[in-house]
């Protein structure tokens, strides 16, 4: 085994040809055998196994820096840099994340995991560098998917003006998490068939000059500048003509020929592209077959490459996959967009069904927005389907293209809540702020399965202006099926009358006030539950009617404090009613990184015991009574027992542990 | 006069071209008196003159949609479709918008405001057209500077999926509000400068298929296929490369040559691009010399060009100017980093200073702030200068770039608070809100001139981590001078003390606070007045300090109360000291249109009396005293004389009557 001697750069620089092949080899069975064990991201790693080491023997880590454009392919990178003890505990809590960090390595130059976002940053640090007069070498690394990014493309026409070296790889595997669209897509193919490209530029580079009088005046013209001579031959032309040096297209896979192109790219004293080409999945036949199911996967079994999880239960993106196919059918207005994620956001069946009516834009959630509210304002009825933490990206498209008009675009917000292994970046716990902010915005959640069905249907059906529905990731919840209230704009339902004690909670958080109210009953309290179902508009009315008849009111959900919904609530229910004690449940200021959603859920204090435990601090008759409960129960280990395991047969199925394939940029 | 009997375009269709000519004269006569009164764009304006006459004459409006990128550039379309008398309330408030609204016209097809929407939509409306079976024309008329932004290349990325007409009218005038920049503007530049492109491509297509023997099989190689053809000899293969077809360039001014190539355009079954050179600030000297002083402008004398506003005291953008050139001195890692804003923002003489350190990467507000992360990664100090609407645009990197590592990226954060008469789009009301959400952030706010630079210095010298400084546009307050405490980390500054009532104010409501305690000094009450400095954290040391020995806490600040300031301290003191009533003064949940920023501030309740008036509603004693006094007044007219006096002088001068040089996107 080469791989156990692999401690840093300097380990790989010392191989042999032919043991570096050995090493990729190595290196792709680890990966296997690890993802396979723990789920991660595999086929995007697969196909960069060369790359990665490549990079390693042309450059001087951690002294050089790479950036990964989003990240979730670092893998190579991580265990090359002394990190492959690490990846039993990968993405686990406490345990290694699945993207670059600063602070769990030096040899992370960057955080990254939106995709997109790898040229500015890398365009940034090299303009540190140059300032601060330092010599390394950045190097951004960017699939061809995250091309379509706005963002790649504004830092791309910036990097013309640096005078000094700086290094984009086009890691190009056709594809980004699933199948690649748009005019950049089209144009990298034509790059890629092209072989012997560079061969060609430069025997058309000497014949035009050489040809005799054929077309005299003209040939003239054409070379008056060697401008003109470049746009004519060159095929990365479009590169090229936003001042960036094109050099490939080099064979991914192909060491020797990467370290030599790369050692010429830093030679140059300005930005130059290279253009890598890899396959996705590389080496294992089941991600090659299938790169897209084998992007982000769960434990799976290597013969086979089956997924080892069953799927007993749909989730909200299966319900969500289910209804919008239905609603497709009686409203012919509806259309559906998606930035990349048809997977993910569960949008396949409806592409399939409905293709003249599916928008897959690329990476690119601005302009999914502005289409959208394009499409709404010419008479559609668009669904944007996107990840709470990808709509970030098109805050200001929500803001600024949709809102202002009041235009009616349903924003399916998938994973919003606590994600689980893939961290910080990705984590939707901001969207009940950024979006509560925003005029004319309406929001809904739905507290289980069929209430999403409703939500969908009201949203499309009898709604006419912007507003969200969220839903956390993983299984939807099955209970208080009972409760389907017909939906009234701005209100939300009574579940259950009790007393003393009423819970209001919004989405996720509706199963969780279920579970207090549950264990709270074995305590002698019959708390009031009703969910919020609207979190914009809020719905005081409801807030008064709690507040008028019980003394702890408690308001919960899944999304930071500020800006969300229990300090509105609060604040109204405080001001109105003085002897009402108000608790809110809700995440703190901090960003959450990587690990099981139910353990996030118990660090961050807002799993059933953890609300308990915050109430009996903050209301003192819930504490004496508890207290004294507890006494009389441990002298009762079984009832003590059957507490626990209500725990966890309920709140984890909830919670969403069956991890489901996810498809995260 | 012609232009008197315009009133749609049917009337601009019965005319002959020389008619036409007249027309675009009489355009251009009547823009520049009218701006000249009102203020507005007029170098944008004056450049599409003809521009605009050609797409009323080639196409069918209101039935074809014209989408108007930004938007400032729709005078001349608003005088063709009805709209002419409405020009001496431009920008006013309850008058004509200087930007499309549907609201307005039906000939106003989308709402612009923000660069490089335009695509998106138009895409957009285009597919929604096609699914519902309908048939107009849909133009997008986007400038070569809303170019550099990322979404306008999503769109473009995403058009060549288009199986119908869509066309793109590039309006190419080599600068967007000042200097363009980037690998993009240098490759219109050589599209510009090629003259007979068009009669070049036609020439070397058939040239080469001709070429005998010379580099036989090397021809053969190029022309294998149609496309290899077009890459080599269309000088638009930028945009043909990504799937849409390149026309021109056309003069700009030409309108027969440009009704021509448009019903060109309108022939293609896919997305076309049409390259359009005019002349910013055309056929006005002054506006032609420096079409970037033109952009917006002042009330202007037609004669000389002078404005004939006099700017007495510095705005809040010239003490930034100053002060960051200051610290620049002494702190060599600090860099200025603006997206297309160097004027407005008040970075023009950094950038003459220190031309290395200063950073202007076009209309890029997502590259803006991630490659300012990455400066802040390698060593730097950023400073990010950028109106608070259009960072609205750049919300998912400052969340996912720069404050997930905490890096030391200083936002200074302009146009904060109410802007007036660009309107909805422009307000920057909402910057409290959507960066309180964000782990890591600090924001800060000056209550004056003073404290911004103390601020600032803070921010650059002495902190470590993201933090963001708000301030308004407009005339910076010069009240209160004699409160300098120096700058501790989420501390505020206790201004006066007195009893009862306690004021708590963040950067511009600061001054209307203490206009609010100047006036109720007469009532007999002497109100404590407090500046929280910190929006984020919150010091709730000083809200204690308050809590304890008042009664009435009124919390003051110029953003949407959902989010903000005022919600959070309200919830806390509530919880913590029941018997203290607790007032927001915020701004309402809606949209703000244009008008001058006294009568919004006034139309919105949060100028000094409007503030009076609500803190007399809601608390008893205060409105009993009030009465009294008033009562006491009424009797007494010279003493209300003096108190509306002081209103004019004092506050209208805060708030920025003094409408300085607008440079808008």
């Amino acid at each position: 085994m080469i791989l156990e001697h692999i401690e840093g750069p300097w380990d790989v620089k010392n191989l042999s040809q032919e043991e570096l092949k050995t090493l990729a080899a190595e290196i792709r069975q680890f990966l296997i055998e690890k993802i396979s064990v723990t789920g991660g991201h595999l086929a995007s790693n697969l196909g960069v196994v060369e790359l990665t080491i490549a990079l390693y023997l042309a450059f001087d880590l951690p002294k050089d820096k790479v950036i990964w454009d989003v990240g979730h392919q670092s893998y190579t990178h991580k265990i090359l840099s002394g990190r492959r003890e690490m990846f039993d505990e990968l993405r686990q809590y406490g345990g290694m994340s699945g993207f670059p960090k600063r602070k769990e390595s030096p040899y992370d130059s960057f955080d990254t995991g939106h995709s997109s976002t790898s040229i500015s940053a890398g365009l940034g640090i090299a303009q540190g560098r140059d300032l601060l007069g330092e010599d390394y070498a950045v190097i951004s690394v960017i699939g061809d998917g995250a091309l379509t990014g706005g963002m790649a493309y504004e830092a791309l026409n910036n990097a013309a003006h640096l005078k000094k070296n700086f290094i984009i790889v086009l890691n190009d595997n056709n594809m980004s998490i699933s199948e690649n669209v748009g005019g950049m897509s089209k144009y990298l193919s034509g790059l890629r068939s092209g072989v012997g490209y560079n061969e060609l530029k430069r025997q058309v580079s000497e014949t035009l000059l050489k040809i005799p009088v054929v077309g005299a005046g003209l040939v003239e013209k054409i070379s008056r500048t060697k401008d003109s001579i470049k746009q004519l031959v060159i095929p990365g032309m479009l590169f090229e003509n936003m001042g960036v040096t094109y050099l490939g297209p080099v064979d991914g896979h192909d060491i020797k020929a990467m370290v030599k192109t790369f050692k010429e790219a830093r030679r140059m004293d300005h930005a130059v592209l290279v253009h890598v080409l890899t396959k996705k999945g590389k080496g294992y036949a089941p991600a090659e077959k299938n790169p897209s199911r084998f992007h982000g996967i769960d434990p799976f079994d290597i013969a086979t490459g089956k997924s080892l999880k069953e799927k007993v239960y749909p989730t909200y993106t299966d319900v969500f996959s289910k209804e919008i196919c239905q609603l497709a059918e009686t409203e012919k207005r509806l259309v559906a967009v998606t930035a990349a994620m048809p997977d993910g956001t569960g949008l396949k069946a409806f592409a399939k069904r409905y293709p003249d009516r599916f928008f897959d834009v690329g990476i690119a959630e601005q302009h999914a927005v502005t289409s959208a509210a394009g499409m709404a304002a010419a008479g559609l009825k668009p669904v944007v389907a996107v990840y709470s933490s990808f709509l970030q990206r098109g805050f200001d498209q929500v803001l600024h293209d949709v809102c202002i008009q009041n235009l009616p675009v349903v924003f399916a917000l998938d994973r919003a809540g606590l994600v689980g292994s893939d961290g910080e970046t990705h984590q939707g716990i901001f969207d009940l702020s950024y979006l509560s902010c925003i005029p004319n915005m309406s929001i809904m959640a739905p507290k289980n399965l069929w209430e999403l069905r409703q939500e969908l249907e009201f949203a499309v059906c009898h709604y006419d202006g912007p507003i969200a529905i969220r839903y956390p990731r993983g299984q939807a919840y099955r209970g208080l099926k009972e409760f389907d209230a017909s939906i009234e704009y701005g209100k939300g339902e009574l579940l259950y009358e009790g007393s003393r004690i009423a819970l209001l909670a919004v989405g996720s958080m509706v199963s969780t006030a279920e579970h207090v109210r549950e264990k709270l009953k074995a305590a002698g309290f019959t708390c009031t539950l009703a969910n919020g179902r609207f979190i914009k508009p809020v719905d005081y009315e409801l807030a008064d009617r709690l507040a008028e008849n019980h003394e702890l009111l408690v308001v919960l959900e899944e999304n930071v404090l500020q800006g969300g919904y229990g300090l509105q609530i609060k604040a109204y229910v405080q001001e109105h009613y003085p002897k009402v004690q108000v608790l809110t449940i809700a995440l703190p200021d901090a960003y959450v990184e990587h690990g099981n959603v139910s353990v996030l859920r118990e660090e961050l204090g807002i799993d059933s015991d953890s609300v308990i435990r915050t109430m009996r601090k903050a209301w003192a008759p819930l504490e004496d009574v508890m207290k004294a409960v507890e006494s009389t129960k441990s002298e009762c280990s079984e009832d003590a027992m059957m507490s626990a395991g209500q725990k966890n047969t309920e709140e984890t199925a909830r919670n969403g542990i069956i991890e489901e394939k996810e498809e995260s940029k």
